[in-house]
């Protein structure tokens, strides 16, 4: 056994807002409480009722996206932003997602759909000063999906990319799964300020190798970082937004902060993202 | 404000063992990652997929007693064991459950009845010194269950206590949710030696009175621990056991060291559960 010089982190979960008020939460990490716990903007105000979070904006159904959302169902009334496709998943295909809605007025279900800008809300309907465009980035619905309800969804909403633009028109991307990157991605991608992006996998055969068996990163939806095409190569001409990657699995040896992959990340600019780290744009 | 002479508690999550090498988990809470992470003896051993936790054992459909199991979904195969209506809330009507079983050989699912004294396994077929023998005890399913699996199911499956004997005869209660005493449920905890009993509210109208509505804990399916018939009363007769209050609400005044509830509790010879407590047999 050695040692690594790598920090421990939390499931991916990051919150956005406009003005510090009003929170949305992109997804809902089965971690969730403890998070909210370690970040005082999300504490609650004044009565222990008066959550900041005003929303969860899902991009696909993964379990480590979805299932912290069960864990707010004590909060205050909140809105929760996904495809049509996603919702049904949940709400139709799981019946403890009706505990997000036992009493009235509790969590209303709002729609995104790709190339739709949609201005989120709080639940009393007010603006909290974001818009969120959906992009389609993948057309696999997570394992668990059943068979029937695979083919009555709609492929193009089984998994988002998000971009969130606030009144001054700065722009952050979140796109936490990303298939494979072409013309049009890397368009959208130069015109943000900040990007959150696809970082699970440093190989393509990372998992395959690391135990023995399994599905490589382009087959489980994920473009890797590094090699020929990888995302470090095809991003490389980003210039204006800061570069951070999330949703790091801890097969990914970019973690180790004395790896060459580590060094080849931090030099071609990019951020891994942290426990509790902070952007202010 | 004031301040509360109370420690912070994570959610109910007992293990149990007969040799400390083969771990049953009692529910599985849905912070039992952040709860396995503080207990070394629920590590991994040898290989990291070496986990020592051998079967989950549930006793109702709770959302806090079941949403854990789906963060167990890529440790190695373990057993659980629940009732024929309580497997099938989990695994006909709540789709991401599949999760559990995407490889075969992965989770096993096993039959509790009430009544019916099971021997418990591990996932390769041994015993593991452990015999569990389900009470019927309370016969509501939780709010989100739909009402064709409500009219479908058995209301005797529907809430549990288990009782755990080892080879050598010692017996522990798990009674998490008690919705009353009669005198064969007191014959029955008379014969342990070590009881953990519900110890949601202090008071019947507890919620009532610190939220100003809802329901009281009898409606909730909770005797009280306080008052003329609650649990400390109806078992001050119990000289055997070591007793122990489990699934204390944050409502419940008893965790105020500083509270008359709380002396009330220990001058009856009851303690009550703390984050990482052990206890030996």
């Amino acid at each position: 056994m050695g040692t690594l010089n790598a920090k421990a982190r939390s499931q991916t979960q990051l919150a956005i807002s406009s003005e510090g008020q009003d929170w949305v939460l992109l997804g809902a990490s089965p971690d969730l409480r403890t998070q909210i716990e370690a970040t005082p903007c999300l504490h609650p105000r004044g009565g222990t009722r008066q959550s900041p979070i005003a929303a969860v904006a899902l991009v696909n159904a993964d379990l480590d996206h979805v299932l912290g959302l069960l864990l707010l169902r004590e909060l205050q009334p909140f809105r929760v932003y996904a495809t049509a496709s996603v919702e049904r998943i949940l709400r139709e295909d799981n019946s403890m997602f009706a505990m997000l809605n036992r009493v009235a007025d509790q969590v209303r279900w709002e729609r995104l759909a790709p190339g739709q800008v949609s201005a989120l809300g709080n639940v009393h309907g007010e603006e909290i000063g974001l818009c969120a465009e959906p992009v389609s980035l993948g057309t696999h619905f997570p394992q668990y999906v059943r068979e029937k309800r695979r083919r009555e969804s709609e492929p193009a909403e089984a998994s988002l990319g998000l971009v969130l633009t606030d009144g001054e028109g700065r722009r952050v991307g979140f796109f936490p799964a990303v298939p494979s990157i072409d013309d049009a991605l890397l368009q959208r991608l130069g015109g943000l300020d900040l990007l959150f992006f696809d970082g699970t996998f440093f190989d393509d055969d990372e998992l395959v190798r690391t135990r023995g068996s399994g599905q490589t990163a382009r087959q489980m939806g994920h473009v890797p970082v590094g090699g020929g095409d990888g995302s470090l190569q095809q991003l490389a001409g980003l210039r204006k937004p800061r570069k951070i990657f999330v949703h790091v699995n801890n097969t990914n040896p970019m973690l180790d902060e004395d790896s060459a992959e580590y060094r080849a990340v931090r030099t071609a600019g990019w951020e891994i993202a942290e426990d509790g780290c902070q952007f202010e744009l």
